[in-house]
């Protein structure tokens, strides 16, 4: 089938409900160019396995979550094919192809996946946890994706895609094609506690399923300047885990809020309630769409986009196979 | 379906013809074997990419070449599955699985990859080829083979496959069979040029597909004790390749010959064409079994097999998923 529209892959790790900070993150984004690209949204239920494997159990229920905060965010099963990594066997076919000419000291040197083993606390890491560069560059060849929409940080795993495209391209026949990435801007949101990022694990996140209720008692909590005792006191919006928040929910009302912060005209309750309410206003059509999908929806939608995207990875396989000449029974 | 009798798995990388070398040292066995036991035989093309991945041009010749050296040695297709690693997608997601908790430090330290990449002069390895016992401990468990029959140099792997299947019994479900060694006795035959090794790359090898005009050649110019000038010095049997391939090809003659030797009753030229004289013998009836089989007859043979034994993959992969929770359509 010829691409009429350029191809873009992108995805996330199942492991556990998406929140405030993979909406503004790269949710949004995605929502926003699914209008425009052909999207291929993975969930790399198999790459969670290099740092979550022994939970096993709960990664059907985080594959189904996951799916269901991808349509409640707006992505919309017409237009993107999301699909689960571990039905298509032949990502780790290419993995493996792929894997014949990666040097082990190359991965070993490359520094996220330094930085990912401390983070994890990894005292040993697994072969498949050093692989992973390997994998996701199998992920994104496979559906001879144009583009990849990534933040800065992800920038050398493109490149690293790319050599292995070259690479291949070279030695076999060019049938594979370079992902370029499309590098945005990936604003970065703190946690409800200040920290620097919002994250399940540090039990700081705002979910995408959570209730009204749920939001106007995380943002009650919410962390605001230290300093501000009493309603004038004039405040340190800079500090301020609301405000930061203001910025990126509320952008027409921010300019006013900072003035008044800082004069001492507006206290941190009437602030955070109105943070709130925004914040409310943005998951109310997110809880009224995911509404409209049934667990068994949910798990149609799932299977119908792996199986387009099942075929597309068989059809570059047996491309992969010519040109590797090991087509044997063509 | 339930195994009505144990199950073997064995096979080799196909990187060129096979010679006397692999007759003696396991081809004789399997032939033998297969009317004892359920016998999977693997042409692990995939694997030996790990070590000839610049050679793609030349692996589907290595594949028919084996299967026709495999039937004429007398595997029988009616008896043994042979089939092709890189037809069996799922050997690699059941490796990528099996990677998920095997440390790269227990790779990086098994003796038998550092021997090897030591051999192939490797200055850098590959993930791929670091990976290779992760690999190949898939190939064996997905098939549920109960034994495997190896030298004890291959002893450390086998160990290395039944540590995972523990850890995936444990991890998981108890889906996955604990292969066991079958130590045999693997006689090692020495290259014609007197070195350790009958080897291809060491261009001391009489080959399953060698016509008696070259046997007789090669035997000819096989080294022989070379502090035997006249046909009457005495001669030392422990320094000559000839008698070393009479102890293996003549059994009969060889105590004989070894006393003749000792004696200076046996010239080197009636002693080789003796040799050279059993081992067309043994070849004969190779040769006629390889007429019988058209290259059209040996890709079916190969298709068969491999249907066969994906048919046996798939049902393990099935199970595999399900103990992993990952099975989402079902």
């Amino acid at each position: 089938m010829p691409k009429t529209r350029k191809r873009i892959l992108t995805g996330d790790r199942p492991t556990g409900s998406l929140h405030l900070g993979h909406y503004v993150g790269s949710l949004k984004n995605r929502v926003k160019l699914q209008d425009e690209y052909e999207s291929y949204i993975i969930i790399a239920d198999v790459q969670a396995l290099t740092t979550h494997w022994e939970k096993g159990e709960s990664l059907y229920q985080s594959v189904m979550q996951i799916a269901s905060d991808y349509l409640a965010a707006g992505l919309d099963p017409n237009k993107v094919t999301i699909f689960i990594q571990s039905m298509i066997p032949e990502i780790h076919e290419l993995t493996m192809y792929f894997s014949m000419f990666t040097s082990v000291n190359v991965l070993r040197h490359n520094p996220t996946i330094k930085t990912e083993a401390a983070q994890h606390g990894f005292s040993e890491i697994t072969y498949g946890f050093l692989g992973y560069p390997v994998s996701q560059a199998a992920d994104i060849t496979i559906f001879k994706a144009d583009l990849v929409p990534v933040g800065e940080d992800q920038i050398p795993h493109i490149e690293f895609a790319r050599k292995i495209v070259r690479r291949f391209n070279e030695l076999y026949a060019p049938v594979l094609v370079e992902p370029q990435a499309m590098v945005g801007e990936v604003p970065r949101l703190i946690g409800l506690d200040g920290q620097a990022k919002m994250s399940k694990s540090l039990n700081n996140a705002i979910y995408l399923c959570d209730s009204p209720e749920e939001v106007n008692k995380k943002v009650w909590n919410a962390v605001t300047d230290p300093a501000r005792i009493h309603k004038n006191d004039p405040g340190h919006p800079e500090v301020c885990t609301v405000f930061a928040y203001h910025q990126i929910f509320n952008p027409q009302e921010v300019s006013a809020i900072e003035i008044d912060c800082r004069q001492g005209n507006i206290g941190c309750v009437a602030c955070k309630k109105n943070l709130a309410h925004k914040i409310n206003q943005l998951l109310a059509p997110m809880h009224e769409r995911r509404q409209k999908y049934s667990p068994d929806d949910i798990k149609d939608i799932l299977r119908e986009g792996t199986l387009r995207a099942h075929a597309v990875a068989k059809e570059t396989m047996e491309e992969v196979r010519e040109a590797m000449k090991i087509a044997y029974f063509k």
